[in-house]
């Protein structure tokens, strides 16, 4: 009997416990980290947005060339029957495209390497846990580490280049902090390891438009804000303006909506999170319920 | 009948050939890019400075909060083992310290994970084929991409974080260039996927300070320099500098010294590898047969 309850992986057609899934060592998507992924969740046994994630991730594969020989269908019936397989119904789906190794051994040039497609899931991922969530999460801007401007790797296609946010993430730890968000060379808010972040003042919503991943749980956040009427702005976001906000909130698809009570020494609300907040996450659930933004998987 | 002609790898004390040798795809050092890596050169069953290298690589792994475990008599002696097995007596030989995946599974905490070492050895890798550089090399300034900062990544811990070199590579390709330098987001010379950069004007040789790798083989030109009282400078190169001068050349373990006759539009030397470049190199070859800094290897 194979074990399941640990995620299962696509690997070259074949479907196998994620703990059997792996790449070579001389692969330049880990050597170069010369890699393209995306990450979709399943709720209740349905993709969230799939179509979406995968239009961001072949347009991610575009601007870093890669080509992995299969459309979109493809990838599609390759995470779903990896999903029906794994028979989990909450998760956290990757799907990643790798530049490989060269075709003549010695080569340096990545347009010689043969491309390929893999994906793994495991059960869904909470970027913070929701228990200190509820007790209220921190963040911590780090100090010593900038995020990678955006003429030096690409953020807006999806990669596994985190050593700013690796560095940031040793120094909330050693703070005491839940987790890490990092500023640009001009003391602007970008983003953390695997979330986008929005100031609320005022009742407006704020979030980064440069130097950021263009997540789509932060555009189910705007898309909530425009249907509830809440005003919402994409445009820098100074350091000063988020430590004066009323609340702060974390989008992830790992966790959704994700309430921040504390940002180095400033408190918001009392330690309590705020209603913006609490109400963004609680629409955020209903809409991965919503028929029109969901692909239902066929389980056995 | 194993057939090591491909190379062998280290894996949990195991030699394996180098195609079987993997890692997890859930594995931080994939996912996160979270790994550092040296690479030691062996010349005709000898490792050529195999201690300095692994001097380097215990410092980037401690700069990254890297512990696997292993002192470095134990990680030479798996390098040794291995390449004895190999059979190999020219060769790239690369160790890795990998961050792991987390003790709990769903922890954000890169101190929460076992980290571990593993290497490989494949035969001889140039950064520029030798015919190329006979005939003369070129290399591109990349003008779309930019070295990621030093305040972004630590460029002294040899990290696998190259979508920087990788952009730039796209560009140099495309422009019909073997290779490509990038520039600091002040204009000056950094360094290139896999090599230091020299600039020789009037006899004196000038490399980079900041924002590069501090090369072993940068190491030995400058120490080269030193015994044959060749003037060296070690500090900021301009990139009209380099465009100036009479000679470049780059250095690698990957090829040792590289006369390069063009970059951009300029040709230096009429095309021709200059007579300081040519003298370097020649030197440098030479002094991988020296006793003092060679560590044989006992091949059954």
């Amino acid at each position: 009997m194979t074990d399941w309850a640990k995620g299962a992986a696509w690997m070259a057609g074949e479907i196998v416990p994620v703990a059997e899934a792996k790449i070579g060592v001389t692969d330049w998507g880990l050597t170069h980290s010369d890699v393209i992924y995306d990450v979709v969740t399943t709720h209740k046994g349905g993709f969230f947005r799939l179509e979406d994630h995968l239009e961001r991730f072949e347009v991610s594969m575009v601007s870093g060339r890669f080509d992995v020989g299969m459309d979109r269908a493809a990838m599609s019936d390759a995470l779903t029957s990896m999903v029906a397989r794994s028979g989990l119904r909450d998760t956290y789906c990757s799907m990643v495209a790798a530049r490989g190794v060269p075709m003549i051994p010695g080569s340096r040039d990545p347009l010689e390497c043969v491309c390929h497609f893999y994906a793994w899931v495991v059960p869904y991922v909470h970027v913070i846990r929701p228990e200190i969530v509820a007790q209220g999460a921190s963040v911590w801007v780090a100090k010593d580490v900038r995020r990678i401007p955006a003429d030096c790797v690409n953020s807006r296609a999806k990669n596994y280049q985190w050593g700013d946010f690796t560095a940031g993430l040793f120094e909330a730890k050693e703070a005491g902090f839940e987790t890490v968000v990092l500023l640009d060379h001009a003391g602007n808010v970008t983003e953390g390891p695997g979330f986008n972040l929005f100031a609320v003042s005022g009742g407006k919503v704020v979030t980064a438009d440069l130097g950021v991943l263009e997540g789509i749980t932060r555009r189910t956040v705007l898309q909530i804000c425009a249907e509830i009427g809440v005003a919402a702005e994409v445009r820098a976001l100074p350091v000063a303006e988020l430590m004066q906000a009323d609340e702060v909130f974390l989008s992830s698809s790992g966790g959704g909506v994700l309430p921040i009570v504390r940002v180095d020494d400033r408190i918001y609300g009392n330690g309590v999170p705020g209603p913006v907040a609490e109400r963004l996450s609680a629409l955020y659930w209903d809409w991965t319920r919503r028929a029109a933004l969901r692909t239902e998987i066929p389980y056995d």
